[in-house]
């Protein structure tokens, strides 16, 4: 049998507003899109429909930036109500330069700005230029929600993924990756799988969420809302509960943090 | 119309074996799969058979260590004449632990032993254990020739890619990423592109071969070389020429090298 990988933009999603339900409007998707949920299927999302039917939009004309948030934000040259944002989303700020801020964020991973987001963020502020996105507040939580959802309406045992793009070390481009999870492997350990010649594998963990993230990502685009689920059919492996948490290097085993 | 991007394992690839022609391998797999090539499709191929087909396994037994190499295998826990192969192959060393090697690679990127293989390597050397296989030579130049051959062949413009897979900074689980690439938008600019509301986005670049080649590398699996090359057909992006050399951020712009 040959193996195969679809991935499918669900189309006809309309712009999410705060409130929304999202696994109402990804049932629409898949009819829209033909296709019917069967168990081993992932729906991907991306994390700003995920926020904006939180309603995660700041508007920044409400936020009042603390001395720190000041200082760093003419280090950093932004805006320092963002800035207080980015703080208030982070545990720490790794680095900071002209026009760049990476921090760890409150859910654990490395990124730039706290994943606050400012492009196409419209409806929290008079100015669509002072309307601002943070990520989800606990999006493993809304993954598993999403996922009983999806099952209670079709039967089938699906998993769920919300992502973000993020910038890398030592590579330019962003690349989509994993926040939250569920019901998926987000980190696959072929440890001791044996491979073609009998051998035992040495370590080998797989981030198998953020391989799906990636691919989906290429899919979604990234300049319009237009496409953001993606489903996805054919994984190789089985599904099982699963976190985004997994995703995360402790700080500990970081050589590079 | 409904965007799908189809990721195809080929089937029955057989072991490659030093001197194979790959094109010919592609081109039988992709009978066997029933499908014919078309302009847009892009052929994502493991590293392991393109270094096997040019003949890269060594000998561990035929390797003699420098000193330098004997002092790094000894904070690195590792084989001597495995370090004395990592540091021909790299432009320089810039972690080392017990376990753990990651080097900056001849070719420019990132990554742990300098991407030397050591799993289901056979045919160097009388004792399994002593075969390891070393990147392939030039990977963009026999992407590009690859990408010839299949065009001359089916009269379709294709995008070639070879990728292996790489641990990351700040998050677990390696994923795969592009060390070769032809006819493929590697890196993709999105500066300036309208977001849905018509404003410019801020700088977003895209790591599209990277993005492609972790959703095909989650298809590949990591335990064997039974399905090394993936078909991918629906990129939403048109093709044009491309270097995997775009995917590497230039040292003085990297703050976590």
């Amino acid at each position: 049998m040959t193996a195969q990988l679809v991935l499918t933009a669900l189309p006809g999603v309309p712009l999410v507003q705060e409130g929304d339900d999202l696994a109402r409007l990804i049932l629409d998707g898949l009819r829209a899109a033909a296709l019917q949920l069967a168990s081993q299927d992932v729906i991907v999302l991306a994390q700003k429909i995920v926020s904006k039917a939180e309603g995660r939009a700041v508007n920044l004309a409400e936020v009042v930036p603390s001395a720190r948030a000041i200082d760093l934000a003419s280090q950093a040259a932004k805006d320092p109500r963002l800035v207080e944002l980015i703080l208030s989303e982070s545990r720490r700020v790794l680095r900071i330069r002209p026009g760049l801020m990476i921090v760890e964020h409150r859910l654990g991973f490395v990124c730039a700005n706290a994943g606050i987001d400012h492009s196409n963020v419209t409806g929290c502020a008079p100015e669509p230029d002072e309307c601002v996105l943070l990520l989800p507040k606990d999006p493993d939580a809304t993954s598993l929600r999403l996922a009983s959802e999806l099952e209670r309406a079709s039967g089938a045992t699906v998993g769920v993924l919300i992502i973000d793009s993020h910038g890398r070390a030592w590579r330019t481009g962003t690349v989509g990756v994993t926040v939250g999870a569920a019901g998926f492997p987000a980190l696959m350990d072929l440890r001791g799988r044996p491979d073609l010649f009998g051998d035992l594998l040495q370590i080998t963990q797989v981030g198998l969420a953020d391989e799906l993230a990636a691919g989906a990502s290429l899919l979604m685009g990234q300049a319009d809302e237009g496409i953001p689920v993606i489903h996805a059919r054919g994984l190789p492996y089985p599904l099982r509960p699963g976190s985004a948490k997994e995703l995360i290097r402790p700080e500990e085993q970081d050589l590079f943090r």
